[in-house]
């Protein structure tokens, strides 16, 4: 199921034509609000009663020119003071391919620089996602860079990749904000772990291992899973260790156990819904998809009833 | 199954008739090559050539008064003497109760000091095993107090145990040596994991916590498993994030997984074989054929052909 749904994503014919299905844009709105910036803006409103933080998501495409990365990052420096006039706890995360990191990682470099500047007048965080594996050795030197010059920068790690290890024991000394997810890719053995016991042991260890240091204010750690099961262990570790609630962040996507998003902030611990929006959403909804039965299911009942 | 074999273990009746039977004499012998030290340090021999090193124990019964903790230390005393006059790779890893933990903790404190000076002398370390939850409080503070004065004590911690995390980072400051295993004992839900899965993520995560701190030579770390498996998850994070092969030790049983012991000693990784020996055999062996089903099909072999 899991690699038919990533067959689809990838495929170019249903890209184009499913999209345009009525139940298709009905099941899409459980995850996405909207396609605007403006819709999302409206859909984190209600956040704000729970403590809930925000961090918004444009989702692209390739781009074909440069001119289209300059475009994005007026749309999320747009984005930074939309956020900062409304006085919202939010974030922005950007993939760097949509910075041009195909055509010129200088300027995409120089976007990302400006991105976390305007980020930091307003004491936010600016997020770098992570993208398939042929990206990640770019997306993490690109980090270095960044997080050189600006202390307000945060990276996206996938714990299901082999390479993860060294890529955060390279980062660590460098006090990191780390969002670490399990990974939603159709990637090779070689290069990921597959079986869901490997990827929950790597993520269970890497966010273990990245406690103590959380814990005293040199890194910022990121729990981008909807596996309350994992969430609770970590949960567990901390507090017999003797760290605090507020050592790491619950991050969950927008629609996704929305009542355990409010159930985890009431009892004390800090969580941050991730809103994504735009038009192009056909293959960010299908790895969604891909990652958790339920979801499937959910859409299906869209489809037929 | 696993809760008939701890359940017999604590079995009075069974404990006093089942070990004269001449079949289970015949099944004990897989994991345990005599009853005496000469037994055991002459089974010991054979692991030179593949530079496996040793950890010796004697299994004992509650003590009744404390000139049994005295005899039982000068058992060990023996055997620090007869590991270093034989140039064995050899430790010996007690028990705290046998050395009169439930009837003066202080004779305990100093049976331990005069033990861990002893066994510096040939610079090996003296290791503390663990028992039973009514014990791990107890068993913590005294390790604590002794290493405090001796560098060169190990102790064993349960990965199964929920204040595992707890013990280990009130322990890390001190440099400790820390044998992992992921814990034997029948004991509540509410003390420990008891779902495999738990144990297991608890176990990589302690692991890959403490293996910063062994590659920099600052904590000696023993992974004392046979889940292969968990092995390669944790020598794969420790290659990965660029530690040294020697940066932990794996430790087995005599009679299990005796050539994965070979290979793994072969390339390149260190290993250390735990021998048991001695006439109070019963609840132990129990405890070791409930820890993997492939350990009482060998027992019923043993039985019925």
């Amino acid at each position: 199921m899991r690699h038919i749904l990533l067959w689809m994503a990838r495929n170019g014919w249903l890209k184009e034509h499913l999209p345009r299905l009525p139940f298709a844009r009905r099941a899409v709105r459980r995850f996405m609000p909207g396609e605007t910036a403006e819709e999302a803006l409206a859909a984190a409103e209600p956040f704000r009663t729970h403590g809930i933080g925000l961090l918004f998501t444009r989702l692209g495409e390739n781009l074909s020119d440069l001119s289209q990365a300059q475009a994005i990052a007026d749309h999320y420096h747009g984005l930074i003071d939309e956020i900062a006039s409304r006085g919202l706890d939010g974030e922005i995360s950007v993939k760097l391919t949509q910075l041009g990191l195909d055509l010129d990682p200088d300027a995409t470099l120089a976007h990302g620089a400006a991105l976390s500047e305007h980020a930091a007048r307003s004491g936010k965080t600016f997020w770098i996602d992570m993208e398939g594996s042929a990206y990640t050795e770019a997306t993490v030197a690109m980090y270095e860079r960044l997080k050189a010059e600006h202390a307000n920068v945060g990276l996206c790690l996938q714990a299901y990749l082999r390479r993860t290890p060294a890529d955060l024991h390279r980062l660590l000394p460098l006090h990191p904000a780390i969002r670490l997810v399990k990974g939603a890719y159709d990637e090779h053995a070689a290069v990921a772990f597959r079986k869901r016991s490997e990827v929950d042991g790597a993520y269970q260890s890497l966010a273990v291992l990245m406690l103590p240091q959380a814990a005293a204010g040199e890194l910022r750690l990121g729990l981008g899973t909807h596996d309350l099961a994992l969430v609770d262990r970590i949960a567990e570790y901390a507090t017999t260790a003797g760290f605090p609630k507020t050592c790491f962040e619950v991050q969950m996507l927008y629609g996704i156990r929305a009542r355990d998003q409010v159930r985890l902030a009431t009892s004390g611990y800090r969580v941050r819904d991730l809103i994504s929006y735009g038009e192009a959403w056909y293959a960010w909804y299908l790895r969604r998809l891909a990652e958790r039965p339920a979801n499937v299911a959910f859409a299906l009942r869209q489809l037929f009833g």
